[in-house]
Formats: structure tokens, sequence, C-alpha cells
């Protein structure tokens, strides 16, 4: 396809208005003249363009909105028409209301790009799975976008890295450069996007215990050692369900799983948090505004686990607190005596 | 030598009365009836039998002095007669001074097990290469005992994770079983001494440099990818140096990095912090009444890697800062466009 090819990545456009769409969206103006921006609703975006910020996330980041086109949830399929690359980065619970819309003659000659920490609830399936199997894209016009990175540190320059990874490493290339890096990321360019999208996955699950041994106070030397076990059992599981070679310390696996554990930012380690101090999985839900992806991430990794059979005791710990009602401190005692 | 086998582990001492020497005090007096203990003075022995603690270091922790002998500075030969398991814990600068004027006749019989993470400085050894060259012991006469454990949460029965190495991996069992597993430890074994030994000197160098851009205020995102880089330079310069095969995620590799580089009660980060935030190396170095092993720790490894010129662009932005005067903000600015 020479016309598509000379034309990559063409015009952007990024579906989602949380935090991380808003960073996304940053970084895309540093480098790109215009964006196309799907919000939910038209107040959503009438806010934004009155106040020049989005309204309800990352709010100190103004946007020059002459260079924005915003579209709403009605506008999913004029959306797209008017992209060339699409950047996702709904909730992962949102997105199959929004793929489902899409027709697939319009999504055809599209290059998307999964942003989205999360699987397709429903489906239990990857983003660049339901795109393949239900959008009916090639495998070479699917991205991800993932690494180590806050969005509310973007939103303050802080220099951050990226991984955008392509079944096709030429546009993984040209994303990079022409996307995705500037003066305060740094991008680097992978193949392994089932690798990548799983440990996304994973990581906020891994953050969910994280949060939990905080809030019971289990310590620094225990928390390290959570860490460590958790990336081993993160490599255990994604070697065999996509087996390439890929080395887990890299910052897109072991830097995101660390500043998803570690951070003080982390909805996922925020959650846990809660739930080790005592509240119960539906009070935690309730007293946060946020979504934490790791609750729906839990659920689809240990049913895809039912097929793989690989041995997880911390996402198995994290399903069975969050799902089965299993006691916290019984279920994260019997953990450690499993650690390595 | 079937007479030593049976009465192994034997006696056992310690010797060193800081923090780390305190924590494993209390471990091993768990497992054991009596502890042989050396401390640098005769005024520093008389107060902890007064106080039944130790007086300078975690002085929440009460022993039952009944149970230990303690020796002083000037009887380090008694001291080692008086054992058949020695545990070293002094700070590494001070470790020479007691290992020389120990006679290699006394020692000779002795199975002694590293707990310093440093090296000799001046002889930019490992401290298990200084037992084999100079005091003449067998690598199955030398052990390892480290891992992800301030000793600060020792102190508190917080539930840590160590790993016990030895070249006789049959006796890294016993040492385990018999010495640093109680309710509260969980002590792994491995035969990677050396590799054991280099991880843990590195690891306060990483240190280092997290506090140094902690201090800098660098962010989360920065900080997650030091630290999957120092992990990846950490597994390229050990298996360079000592190639075995070893996991480099397991807990006493990364779970020490993890803890030392991620928590506030490490001496080396706090350090690095004060450099990062524009303290000298001098006025942080006399802020601090703890010796942050790091500092000797950069430029033994810089001398040693003259030798493997291995790739290691955090220690060695390290070294450049503590030792050749090289502006901070400068080198740590190079380090990140060198992150992947």
């Amino acid at each position: 396809m020479p016309e598509q090819t000379s034309s990559f990545p063409g015009r952007v456009g990024i579906l989602g208005g949380g935090s991380w769409a808003t960073a996304l969206a940053k970084i895309v103006l540093s480098r790109q003249p215009k964006l196309n921006w799907l919000l939910r609703t038209s107040t959503h975006v009438k806010d934004f363009k009155r106040l020049r910020h989005n309204p309800g996330y990352l709010t100190s980041v103004t946007f020059d909105t002459d260079r924005i086109t915003f579209f709403t949830d009605s506008d999913v399929n004029d959306f797209f028409r008017a992209c060339d690359t699409v950047i996702l980065a709904t909730p992962s619970p949102y997105i199959r209301y929004y793929l489902k819309r899409v027709r697939n003659s319009v999504i055809r000659n599209k290059l998307v790009i999964n942003a989205i920490k999360g699987m397709v609830p429903e489906e239990n399936v990857l983003i660049s799975d339901y795109l393949q199997e239900y959008k009916e894209l090639r495998p070479g016009q699917i991205g991800v976008i993932a690494g180590p990175c806050h969005a509310e540190e973007i939103a303050k320059d802080r220099m951050s890295y990226l991984t955008v990874g392509c079944f096709d490493m030429a546009k993984a290339k040209v994303l990079s450069e022409e996307i995705f890096s500037n003066d305060y990321v740094h991008c680097a360019v992978s193949r392994d996007v089932v690798g990548i999208e799983y440990a996304a996955v994973l990581k906020n699950i891994y953050a969910i215990a994280a949060g939990i041994c905080h809030g019971m106070n289990k310590g620094d030397n225990f928390q390290s050692v959570l860490i460590s076990n958790a990336i081993a059992e993160m490599s255990n599981f994604v070697s065999t369900v996509h087996l390439v070679s890929r080395d887990v310390t890299e910052s897109v696996y072991l830097g995101d799983l660390l500043v998803t554990a570690y951070s003080s930012y982390s909805r996922n380690r925020t959650f846990g948090n809660m739930i080790g101090k005592g509240y119960s999985v539906r009070a935690a839900q309730m007293e946060m505004n946020m979504i934490a992806e790791g609750y729906y991430g839990a659920k689809c990794i240990h049913e895809i686990n039912q097929r793989y059979q690989v041995t997880m005791p911390i996402c198995s710990a994290v399903y069975n607190i969050l799902y089965e009602g299993a006691p916290v401190e019984q279920s994260i005692d019997r953990l450690s005596t499993l650690f390595k």
C-alpha cells in the first residue's frame, strides 16, 4: 500500500479524554501540527474549548485548541474517517463500546495504536487481538504505546521513556520519530506488541498487590521481594503465551511495573492500599473516582490463564481477594511462603 | 573433613557492631543458643551489657546478653578461635583492618560468611577473593549472606528474604536452615557467591544514582527507567566477570537493588539525594553519620572495570560525580540520553 505509507503517519487522532489521553495529546501536539481528539460529550468539548485545558484531567496543561478538531461519542465513525493513525486511550471497560460502533469499512486502512493498559473485558482478549478478530485489521496495522509513564509527569515535562511497538518495525520507527519522541520523551521501538500489551495489564494487577501489602504495612523488604517475584511471574506468563526473545528488565516491562507499583500517583496501588487497610473492595472502588485497570485485568488474566495454567501466585491472590472474597491477611501470608 | 562437617555450623560469631550486624545477631540468636560477637571497644561492650541493647543501632532490639560472649578489637584472634562460623559485618573500609590481624593458622578451618555489601577498598577485591588470596581459605569455606533487607525492618519482625550463597551448596543449606531462617526470615540458597557479592556492591552505587535523581526532582518515570537500566547494567557486568547461569530478577539481585534504591531507609540513597540537591560530596559525607558503602564501591568497580571494559554508564556517572568533580546536572542529562 504505497499510498498509505506515503502519508504515514498522516492525520493523528486520540480516542479518550482521561489523563493518559491528555498526556498523549500533549506529546502528539509537540510534534504534529494538528490533532483529532474524541471526547465523550459535547459539554466536555465546550468546557475544554472555553478553558483551553481538559476540564477534569491534567488541568495545568493548556492546549492551542485551534490545532485540535474535537469529536464526541456520536461521531466515532467521522473521527476515524478524519484520521490515518488513531491512538486508543480510553479506560479498557469503554473501548468495546467505541470499537463496536466503528464500521470495519471505516477502520480498514487505519493504523491503530493501543495506549490502553488493559484488555477488552467482555471478550477477555488483548486490544490487538480484538482489532484483528472483530475489526479485521492486519497485524501490520496495529501498534501499542506503553512504558513507565505517569501522565502527571508528562504534564510537568519530566523526562520520560516510552516504547512504541508495532508488528511492522518500519512503522514503529516512524511513529517513534514523528509522533512520540520530543524533548522530554525518549521513545524506543519494539516488535513485541503482544508482550507489551500483556505486561501493561499484568503490572496493574501487581500494583494492586503492592498497594495491598503497603496498606498492610508489610515493609520495604517485603515489597521489594513482591516486585522481584512479580517480574518473574510476568516473564513466565508472557513467554508462555507469546514466545519471542525479550528482556523483561527493559523499561517497558520492568520500568512500567516499578513506576506503577512504587509510585503514589498510581491508582492501582492506591486501590490496593485501601484494601490492605481494611476497606471492602466495593468501598475502595466507591472511594476512588478513577478506574483501577488492574481490577478488570485481574479477572481477564485469571480467565485466560485457565487455558495456559501458568503458575501465577500473585495474580491469583489478587483475583481471589477482589472477586472471591478471600481474606486479605491469609492470602498475603500464603503468598509470602511462596516467594523466592 | 568429616570432623568439621559434623559440628557445622558449630559456634557462630559476628564481627561488627553496626545496624546490619545487629539485625544479623537478632536472627542468629533466634536459632542458635549462643553467639560470639566482636564489637569495637570495651566501652561499647559495657554499654551494651548495661542497656541490653546495642547502644547506637536498632536500639529497640533487646538482647539476652547472657547468651552473648563479647569480644573487642584487640581480641580478634580469640574471637575467631571461639567460632566455627564467622559472619563478617563491618563496613567495608574496616574489614581489612580486622582480617589482616587474624592469623591464617587461626582462620584456617573456619567457615567465613560475608555480610558486607562492599569490597576491600585498598585491594579492590571482593571479600571472598580476599579470603582466598590473603587468608588462604578454600572456596568451600566461604559464604555470602545478602538480600533485600533493611536492618530496621528485621528489628520490627517484618517478613524479609535473604539468600545465603556458598560454593559448597550442602553448607549453604545447613546455614539457611540452622542460622538464617526463622518466623520472619525466609532464606534461599545459591551457589553464586561472586555474583551476589558484586550485585551487593553495585546496588549501592545505583542507589546513590537513584538518590541523586530524586534530589534533582527527576520524577518517578525517570527513576523507574534508571532502575531498569541499572539492573541491565548489573547483569552485563556480573555475567562478564563471573559467567554462571543466574536470573537477575531474583530477590537477591533485583530485590536488593529495589529496596536500596527506593527506600527512605537507605543511606546510599540519602547520600545521593543530598548530592542531587546540591550538597558537595564532602558536605554530604559530613552530614551523615553512617557510611554510604556505594561511595567506596563506585571507586572499586571503576578500577576493576578498567580490566573488563563493560559499558557501565550509571556506575561511570556516579564515579565521575563522586571522584572527578563532574557536574551533577550535566552527568545525569548525559545519562538520560543513553537510557533505553
